[in-house]
């Protein structure tokens, strides 16, 4: 896939999900020591850039196979993605969800109207349910991040950040990055910009920061475990991987208190709300060493546990 | 003044501010049972619409009149409004502010750049203060909402909600009020358009609903107290009541508690920060009785107490 993917879904989608706000301020530049910019992806529909790729994937079916309805394996804010595109298509979705989901994910997504099926973790496979599901009903599956029209939805941010920023700008672009199709997307969508993409992970689950070093697709320890749940993922996927590889600087890794801090800040300073993997871009913009001057992070929302943010408020609220 | 004073306006600051954007979420027009749009001038410079004023006061000045500074009464956004401009045209801004405000809104004044002179409420005069130091050296004062140019600025919200909202959109415009000069600039930028403008304040401090019905300013009987401190006036201007008079529908007022309720939801859905204050429009939109189905509320971030903010969580969160 290549740039024209891209400009193809922004196309399809411009009409459908909200141009971002590109968000700034003074006092957060002078925390960071450098320049560094929000894109407010938290402010997209669903709360997250899910909403993208997955009006994307749908718009890309034919009319025929997208009427049978598609299916997708989320917890969160890529079933809510694929959920408000089938419905506003008026086609079926369903999200294949563990059972011991968050009760606000598993709200939200039937608030889209999509069928919510749920399956015990311990016990059942997940994949097996949805294949028989998808076979019985003629469903499409729409996979999170290795796929040509979800990294392309995704990647509109990046042509949104060449319209925004000034000509010829040659910072790092931060990006939370879990199984990498938002990073890989946007690295495609600025590819010879001058612009250096930069895929940003929670420590301890730094696959792909890894995998870019050691030039193979590694794989995380551990599978949970961290606040930034939104973006773990067990490694970087088989079609996004080749694209960061080629892409790609170095990755960045920040710890679960900076993502925290970072949530906090974002709050106080741009007065918009991120979930903590939503978060670590900017974590490592305002945090981690060795960054040049100019940086834009990627900020995501999704679905923020209030709980949470309580707690980061009384740990770094002023 | 008349709406050509706002096109003019936007002329002047559309480099210089942000188009902020219109948000909304299927559960919020769930809750309030209406389709609710949130104009979120949180995400403005300095967090507050007030940069708009602030800017388009500044930019009416000659240069020769604005080279030897300005002068502002705030203890908050107005302040910081104020001060931004004069940063940017690098001319001297003197904020008056008593020794009582916030720490963190000094602070920030300052941050911008102002020469901040605190004043004793109990023992000294801030007009005495103000008016010795503008004669001194020539200071031009910005009031906060009774002037042609800032209530020009402000209005330019309503020109971007006609680009933003359908064609022939009849619905109503819920907007904060003080002073008024914010609601009586949008009343006039959407004037002949159809819309509907309402002020709407914390209750027990509804001077303007009150003088929109006597037809004379009335005043509050107190000056404080209420969490919503950013909208407590003691009546609406001179020059903003007339305008308000002529164009706006009936004033709305919510309590305390609904404001902070309002400030949780958009925390919740929209994930942007607002202040309790610039919640009461978003407040009404969601709680009051006799609005119509299609209504746009302004929201304002300014300097949100996080104490204040984390109370609220508590009581309101999920």
């Amino acid at each position: 896939m290549n740039r024209a993917d891209i400009l193809a879904a922004r196309k399809r989608i411009r009409a459908h999900v909200r141009q971002t706000p590109l968000l700034g301020a003074p006092a957060l530049d002078a925390l960071a020591g450098r320049q560094v910019w929000l894109k407010a992806e938290c402010l997209q529909h669903t709360g997250s850039f899910k909403a993208r790729g997955g009006w994307s994937a749908l718009s890309a079916l034919s009319p025929e196979i997208r009427a049978r309805g598609v299916i997708a394996y989320s917890s969160g804010n890529h079933a809510q993605g694929v959920a408000r595109a089938a419905a506003a298509y008026g086609v079926p979705a369903v999200i294949v969800m563990p059972s011991d989901a968050p009760g606000v994910k598993i709200a939200n997504t039937r608030a889209l109207g999509a069928e919510v099926v749920l399956y015990d973790r311990a016990t059942e496979d997940r994949d097996a349910i949805g294949a028989a599901m998808a076979a019985a009903r003629g469903l499409t599956l729409v996979k999170p991040f290795d796929d040509v029209q979800v990294i392309a939805g995704q990647g509109t941010i990046g042509l949104e950040l060449l319209e925004d920023l000034p000509d010829g700008w040659q910072g790092e672009v931060l990006v939370p990055c879990g199984g990498g199709g938002m990073t890989a997307g946007i690295a495609l969508a600025l590819e010879g910009s001058g612009a250096q993409v930069r895929p940003v992970e929670p420590e301890g689950f730094d696959d792909t920061a890894r995998s870019l070093v050691s030039g193979r697709i590694d794989r995380n320890v551990r599978t949970s475990g961290s606040v930034c749940d939104a973006i773990v993922t067990p490694s970087p996927g088989a079609m996004t991987f080749p694209i960061m590889q080629r892409l790609c600087g170095f990755g960045l890794a920040v710890s679960d208190d900076q993502a925290l801090q970072a949530m906090v800040l974002a709050f106080r300073h741009l007065r918009v709300v991120l979930e903590p993997g939503g978060a670590v871009a900017l974590a490592a913009a305002l945090f981690a060493p060795g960054l040049g001057p100019q940086v834009v992070a990627i900020g995501s929302g999704g679905n923020v546990d209030e709980a949470i943010f309580a707690a980061a408020l009384a740990r770094f609220g002023s």
